[in-house]
């Protein structure tokens, strides 16, 4: 088994979490996606998405997405368990992680391709190309993390961790949304249980 | 068990045809949507996200989120099989329902909602309010899903299904994006697989 990875980026660093709290010790090679190699070969061949992170099985499978690789760990390492221990808990779990990742983590990504200099020639995940920046994006992408943000808080009145009494996948894609918010300056003055939360959360190993 | 359903929308679409590929039983309730009942007591407080579907269990437990309601179900009533036999179909399945699902139909969502008159209104998800369409958004997220088809067409090239050599979750998903590209008029000349498997897969009864 071989992960590709990327330092930089915040899908690879969930993976990276998921791992370390795990206790797992899994092999790594580094990509070097601000040189464009996942564009080349033989990145481009295993992983048609030409994103990071990607897992190569021993067989040769390819699997090219963040959760589905933590999903495969999860059932390789069962402990500690971070998706769940019965189907009800799992499905509290997919729901609070989808739902962090999909009205929170992935439009606060959009949001950060249509607006950092740094994202210049990379628009479009995947993409290498001269697209433009849309500010227009870019506000409707923090728009709705702006909207999201104090259901995560008022959840997380109720519930020590994302989705319920104890740490799971969903606080780490939280972990990854909330550093990337307070790095595009939101304002978090309205969530005071995400604080109470991000402070706890931010001292376990797997995020040091 | 009582899952909040609404009959227009593609998201509840999918956990209709996942329950039918199964072959079970699930009561359903109506949620008037395009009425807002969604912003009113007992749904509001039921699912603060405001969408449709969500699951209650019989203890009151609320799973606001289409797949994580799947993937209950597919614990509940293991056969047919639809989300893979083993760790390794599980993390295949799960990649390519993901890549369909965040590349494909969450962006066609996003061009629909700002692009056609019936959302107006209604253009954030879960929000009552006179935002105004974008086109800008909306073109983002048909350039995104243009990016995609052709990966997903290169895939059903080597492939009967999506994930692979049998009818999966990820064929759900892939169905109700292929409905919505075909309804926003997305030319699929350069797509013959999906074409080839959208013929197909289109004929089974979970769809009709």
């Amino acid at each position: 088994m071989l992960i590709y990875d990327f330092a930089l980026a915040p899908n690879p660093a969930r993976v990276r979490a998921f791992i370390k709290e795990k206790g797992i010790e899994v092999p790594f090679q580094e990509v070097k996606v601000r040189e464009g190699q996942q564009h080349e070969e033989p990145y481009v061949t295993k992983n048609p998405f030409r994103l990071t992170p990607f897992m190569e099985l021993d067989d040769g499978t390819i699997i090219a997405e963040s959760m589905a690789i933590c999903r495969y760990l999860e059932e390789m390492h069962p402990e500690p368990n971070l998706m769940g221990n019965d189907a009800k808990e799992r499905a509290v779990v997919e729901m609070w992680n989808r739902r962090v990742e999909m009205d929170g983590f992935s439009n606060l990504g959009s949001a950060a391709r249509n607006s950092m200099p740094m994202f210049i020639g990379r628009v479009l995940p995947g993409v290498k190309g001269d697209q433009p920046q849309s500010a227009e994006v870019a506000a409707r992408g923090k728009e709705l993390v702006g909207l999201f943000l104090p259901k995560l808080d008022a959840q997380l009145a109720n519930n020590a961790f994302v989705a319920g009494d104890r740490f799971t996948v969903a606080d780490i894609t939280a972990m990854f949304l909330l550093r990337g918010a307070k790095a595009q300056e939101f304002d978090l003055s309205a969530c005071p249980n995400i604080e109470r939360w991000f402070a706890e959360v931010s001292a376990r190993p797997c995020f040091s």
